[in-house]
Parts: C-alpha cells; sequence; structure tokens
C-alpha cells in the first residue's frame, strides 16, 4: 500500500529514530502515539523463551489494559534471553517514554526485535526518546517511517488501512508489521502494531484479534521457527463513536472482526512476499480433512518442508514431496483419495488454469512441460483434496533459497 | 570403514548392477543373497504414503519371515504414489529374482529410493537379474559395491561390520545403507540392511532391530522430512551356531541387541555426515528432563531448526536460536534453569575444551573468540541441561547449506 493511499484512525501519531542499536545510522526504534488512553490487546509468542518485552507487556496489559498511549519498538537487539537484565532495560525504555510524554505509570508497551542474546544498550533508546516526542506526525508518512524503523531483514516496510462500517460507524484500522525469519505459525508471529478509532473494551478487543490473527498471522510460514518475541498489539481509542464493544454478541463485533481481518490477512501476505530470501509466494489449499485442524495441520507439513521449498526455488514441478509431504503430517486420511492440483501465476489475479495432477491417489498422464509453466511462475497455488470431509484450511509460505542460507548463515557478522 | 577390514557373516554374498534406470551407467540395482533362507525382520516409514516396496515387504514378512533370502535394492526410482501399477511392478521385479535364482515365493524383499511419482521400468529390473546372479560375491568389495548402488544424492557408500559374543558365540554383523536427503527420525529412515549370522526368531530380530534403531537411524536427521521408502531390514540366517533368541529374556538378547547398536549407530552417523551438501556434522547432547520422549523431543526441535542450522552453516556461534529453537519443542521446562555448553573439533577424539556460554538462562561472559573457534570446527557439541530431571536424548544433525538447496532445486533435472 502506498502511504498516499493510507487513511489514519483519528488520535494517533507515529515517530522513528536511528538511536545507534543497528550500525551506519539506521532507523531502528519506532513510537506509536495515542492522545487519548486506549484499551488494548495483545497475543504473544508461545515460545518458553519469551523475551523481556513480552514478559513486561503481559504484565502491563494485566494491570492496566484501558490505559495505553503509547508502543516503543527498537530493531537491531531482541532483549531475549537476556535474564533480569533485559526486564530492568525494558521497564527502563518504557519510563522514559512515560517522563518525557507525560503519561501515567503503565502506559507504555514495549517491543524488540533483532538478535538474541545480547544485553539491550537502553541508554541509547532513553537519550533519543526526546527526538522521538519533537518528530511524532499524525500522517501516513510517519507510519511508513516507523515501519521502516522497526525492520530486521526485510527488505520493505509494510503497512496497511482499511475501513468499514462497525455498527452504523465507520471505522479505521490501520498498521504496521516485520517479518522476514523466524517467522511460524504459533499464535501471534513476528511484530505487529494496529491502531483504531474504534470504541471496545480489552475483552473484546481480544476475541477479536484472536479471530483475526488465527486466519492471517497464524497462517504463514517463512521457515517453521517460532520467534522469542512474536507479538500483536491492538491499540483502540473510541474516537469513532461507535457503541462500545463488550461481547462477541455485540452489535458490529463480528463487522469489526472482519475489518480487523482485512488489516491482517494482507500484512500477513507481506511478510511472507518479504520473506527471508523468499523468491516465489505460495498459497496451499487444504480440503476433505475431518477438521479445520486436521486441514491445517496437513498444510502446513507441506508449507515447512525443506524439500517442498527447495523444489519450488528450483522451479521443479516435484508434486511428489507435496503429497510426501502431506503424508508426514500425522493427519488420518486415505491415500486412495487424494487429488492434486497445481496452478502459477503473476499474481492471485493473473493464474493459469488449474493442472490436475494426482487423482485417486496416483499420478495423471500431465503435461510435465504444463506443470513446469506453473512451478516457474512468482506465485503458486498448491490445492490438495484429501477426501469428502468438511475440513479446509489456507496457508501462505515462501520458497527456500540460497540467500535464505546466506541471510541467515551471517546474520550477526 | 575400508573395505579390508570388514569381516561379513557366514553365508552371505552380494552384487550390484547398472540397470538403466539411472543415466550414465550408473550402479543403481543391487542384491544380497543368503545361502540359505533367513529368519527376516524391518521397520518402515510411517508416512501414509508408504511406496509400493514398503507395502509388498510388510504382506511378505507377515506371510513368511523365516523364508527370507533375498534383498532387491534400486535407486533412482522410489516407485511410491505410482498406485496399483507400482505395487505390480515390485511383485514382478521380486518374482524375476525368484526365478533366477531358484528361490521359493515369498523370499525376497524389495527397497526402492529415488524420485517420487514416476512409473518403474521394471522390465530394466528383470533384464538385470541374470546379471546379478552371475556377479555374487561373497566378500568385502561386493558388498561396497551394492552400497555404491543403492545411493541417490550420497556421495560415498556406506558399509559396517561388527563382531562380538552372543551367549558365548562370536556372531558378526554387517550392513549398509544410503541417506543423504528426506532424512528425519521417525521410525525406520531411510534405507538399510543388516545381515547376520546370529540365530534367532523374527519376533526376537525385531525386538532387537527396534530397540537398536531407536537410538541410532532415529537419532539422526538431515532436513526433518520422512521419506516414503524409509526402510531398515535385518536377515539372520543362524550360521552362528548360538542358541537360538526367541525372547528378550533369553541369555545373549541384550548382547545381540549391543551388536547391532554398534553396527546401527556408525551407519547412522555416516548417513548425517554425507546429509546434502552437509558441511558439518552436529551432535546436540540435552539432559535434565522430565524423561528421555522430553528429551528427544527437545533436541530433535534443535537439530531441525534452519536457523541453528544456517548459523552453524555459516561458523556463527548464535546461540540464542539454540534456546530459542528449544523453547519452541513444546517441552516444559523453567527457561532460568538452562545451562548451555559448545565445543568443536576435527573430530569427536579431538575436541576442543567445553565452553559455558549459558548459566540459569542467562548469558554468561563468554569469550566471542572462543566461541566462534568451536562454531568453525567441522564436528560441533552442543550440550543443553535443562533442569535436574532424568530425562536425556542424543541427536546427530548436520548444517543447511548453499548446496543443500541448490541439490534439492535441481534434483528431478
Amino acid at each position: 500500500m502506498t502511504p498516499d493511499l493510507l487513511t489514519l484512525p483519528q488520535g494517533y501519531s507515529f515517530a522513528a529514530h536511528a538511536c545507534g542499536i543497528k550500525p551506519q545510522g539506521a532507523l531502528d526504534l519506532a513510537l506509536v502515539f495515542s492522545e487519548i488512553p486506549c484499551a488494548a490487546a495483545a497475543l504473544f509468542t508461545q515460545n518458553r523463551y519469551a523475551a523481556a518485552p513480552v514478559q513486561y507487556d503481559r504484565q502491563l496489559l494485566s494491570l492496566n489494559p484501558t490505559g495505553v498511549q503509547a508502543v516503543l519498538i527498537n530493531s537491531g537487539n531482541a532483549n531475549a534471553i537476556t535474564g533480569s537484565m533485559g526486564l530492568a532495560a525494558t521497564r527502563r525504555s518504557a519510563e522514559a517514554v512515560e517522563a518525557v510524554f507525560g503519561l501515567a505509570p503503565w502506559s507504555t508497551l514495549v517491543m524488540s526485535t533483532g538478535v538474541i542474546g545480547v544485553p539491550l544498550p537502553v541508554e541509547r533508546i532513553e537519550r533519543a526518546v526526546p527526538a522521538l516526542h519533537q518528530s511524532l506526525q499524525a500522517d501516513a508518512e510517519a507510519l511508513e517511517r516507523a515501519a521502516r524503523a522497526i525492520m530486521t531483514t526485510d527488505t520493505r516496510p509494510k503497512v496497511v488501512s482499511v475501513q468499514g462500517q462497525v455498527a452504523g460507524v465507520e471505522v479505521t484500522v490501520a498498521g504496521m508489521a516485520k517479518g522476514a525469519g523466524m517467522i511460524h505459525p504459533n499464535m501471534a508471529t513476528m511484530l505487529a502494531v494496529l491502531v483504531s478509532d474504534v470504541a471496545a473494551t480489552p475483552h473484546a478487543l481480544h476475541q477479536a484479534l484472536t479471530q483475526a490473527v488465527n486466519v492471517s498471522f497464524n497462517r504463514i510460514s517463512v521457515d517453521g521457527d517460532t520467534s522469542t518475541n512474536d507479538t500483536v498489539t491492538l491499540l483502540a481509542n473510541g474516537l469513532a463513536g461507535n457503541p462500545v464493544l463488550t461481547e462477541p454478541d455485540d452489535a458490529g463485533f463480528r463487522e469489526f472482526t472482519a475489518l480487523l481481518q482485512r488489516a491482517c490477512v494482507p500484512l500477513a501476505q507481506d511478510i511472507v512476499r518479504d520473506g527471508e530470501g523468499a523468491t516465489r509466494f505460495v498459497t496451499v489449499e487444504v480440503t476433505g480433512l475431518a477438521d479445520d485442524d486436521q486441514a491445517h495441520r496437513l498444510a502446513n507439513a507441506i508449507a515447512v518442508s525443506p524439500l517442498v521449498k527447495t523444489a519450488i526455488y528450483g522451479g521443479d514441478a516435484n508434486w511428489g514431496r507435496i503429497l510426501a509431504a502431506a503424508g508426514n503430517s500425522g493427519v488420518a486420511f486415505d491415500p486412495a483419495a487424494a487429488a492434486l492440483w497445481i496452478s502459477g501465476g503473476e499474481s492471485a489475479a493473473k493464474m493459469l488454469p488449474l493442472l490436475q495432477i494426482v487423482d485417486g491417489g496416483a499420478p495423471l498422464p500431465y503435461s510435465e512441460e504444463e506443470a513446469s509453466r506453473r512451478f516457474a511462475q512468482p506465485e503458486l497455488l498448491i490445492r490438495l483434496q484429501m477426501g469428502d470431509g468438511p475440513g479446509r484450511a489456507t496457508m501462505w509460505t515462501c520458497d527456500l533459497s540460497h540467500d535464505y542460507v546466506t541471510i541467515n548463515g551471517e546474520y550477526r557478522t
């Protein structure tokens, strides 16, 4: 999305700064600010090594879920596996924001991304907070600069904005995300901040966010690794003036969840498209299993298989690896009932006709040339029907390339 | 092991031939032959797409587990996901061996490895069986030629021979294996054939094989993918003359299982050392968890993590990824109780002193230079103590290199 197409919800502003965590003056500090206190919700990594900012934010939301006014994000250092020093550093950075911006205690969420196990140079963050304060702007350019400041191996900023009706009132959701590596669906994946002018309680926000994340950020995989820092936060300042959403039964709750999903899906897909070393965007659609969870597990086995991902990188229509990965998923199905189609194209809107490769669990006499033509496209569709059950799932993933190995073999050096 | 060091058990001979499944006259057909019928046991892939030879062998062992005299193995074509035609092709190739060698029906096990989903050119195998018959030899060179004929992306043949006492009688176990890609512990992984002169029932062989495989082939990972064809077979012709092993309680059963394990561990490690694109051999030792299964799951999460494996490829002592992978394993542990040591060296016998990196879940002020020196070695040891429980496990894995991507991006072309 280009900045001139981005509408921002009322009451939010953004800032970015280069505080010296990253080398060579790159932007590495971002702030999201609301002029009034917000209801907030967040989803966090399931990794047992939750980073210091994840631990801090969990505590903050249990203490003050309706009084959040800022989100401070640094890149270049994950502040993970840094012990009690790490937690103290997170607290100091939040308190620096609260002091400079004149906010109440426990009003600043903190997010970090970057290398694991290195002490956070918190004094560089503290020194930069006044500059963040001075450069706050309530426009799309500022949001995009903030999105740039949270990047690690991402090659481009990822921002979004959507509008829609919630109980008859126009509501906006805008946000940003970063991804690139250690990306795998397990609750919230990677960092994302979403802001809205909707009026809602923290409980309702949490419900809506969970539903939206389950069909967006939890349906992507770059490399099967779940980070120590994954966080998706959602702030809602209520300035849209809709009747406050409190429960999933409320008028407007489903509309807001759908709106949130419209914001999360393109951000999640952007993360895959910009996955480390990714050259191809792959949609895996699975139908016909006992339930959606089984379908998701089977789609996931395909999405994380190094053999499937390297074949796609090579443009090799090596479909046997797709079914072999399905066979490894641990999901029960009749191998003789499987059907497989593939397609490819320049974009989701420009796909070649579906080519059926397998029927009844055995290969059809398909044209190898037609299969290769599809596997050579930048966007690939893999559609599997594994029986006649009602379970279905869609996942998005990317290929595994030489550049992925290069990027991750040299990350710290 | 060099051929001149290999002692063969009595009564077995081996042959290899180039039958034209692989291009350019490469060896692609191997035969293991016993002069008398053998008791046999095998462990197979858990992939739901079990290849035709896996289905055939399962049926054969249920019908005739004491009358096996031959194992026919082809490389270059997995005969997997090939439908009923594939099963018919496996049966025809077994019957060709039985006709030419004058064997009883259901006496020939079949194994296949190579590309998935391509019809097996069974007539080429049938035409080559007389040549296999003529070239049978009972020596180590023939075993090594057979080991060469079952290779796919392996760069070298893998053979083994061990001797030991079983209930006071000298017993020999020899064998061969192939691996390289689609290697991941899940029951029998890859292809291996073991032959012994021990006297044992199929039941006892199956028990011994299961125990030995659980601490060898089931403890390795190259890429986390489990093939459709993985099989480990064990033949026993009884010529050593020991009292027949029938139950795990029998005198000699534990000795034989230990002997089998001594054969399986180096073959399994050879598979990892020769993993597709592997430049480093990595041992992951985990202790201190609730039980061995939990320790195995945690070691496995580290062994399959692309981020850990690419960091090792790059020689980057990025230990944070090791603990992050442990945190993703789904295993319960206290993050603040973890300790991590690393070492490296030219071989298991020549390792640098252990360097402790983490204690109490937080980094120690270790020397980055000393850490990098260890990560730059061809053999790497990662030792994690995750608490004070009795559970422990060791796994062997390799790094993830540019060559892995190259090999698997171009496999079929």
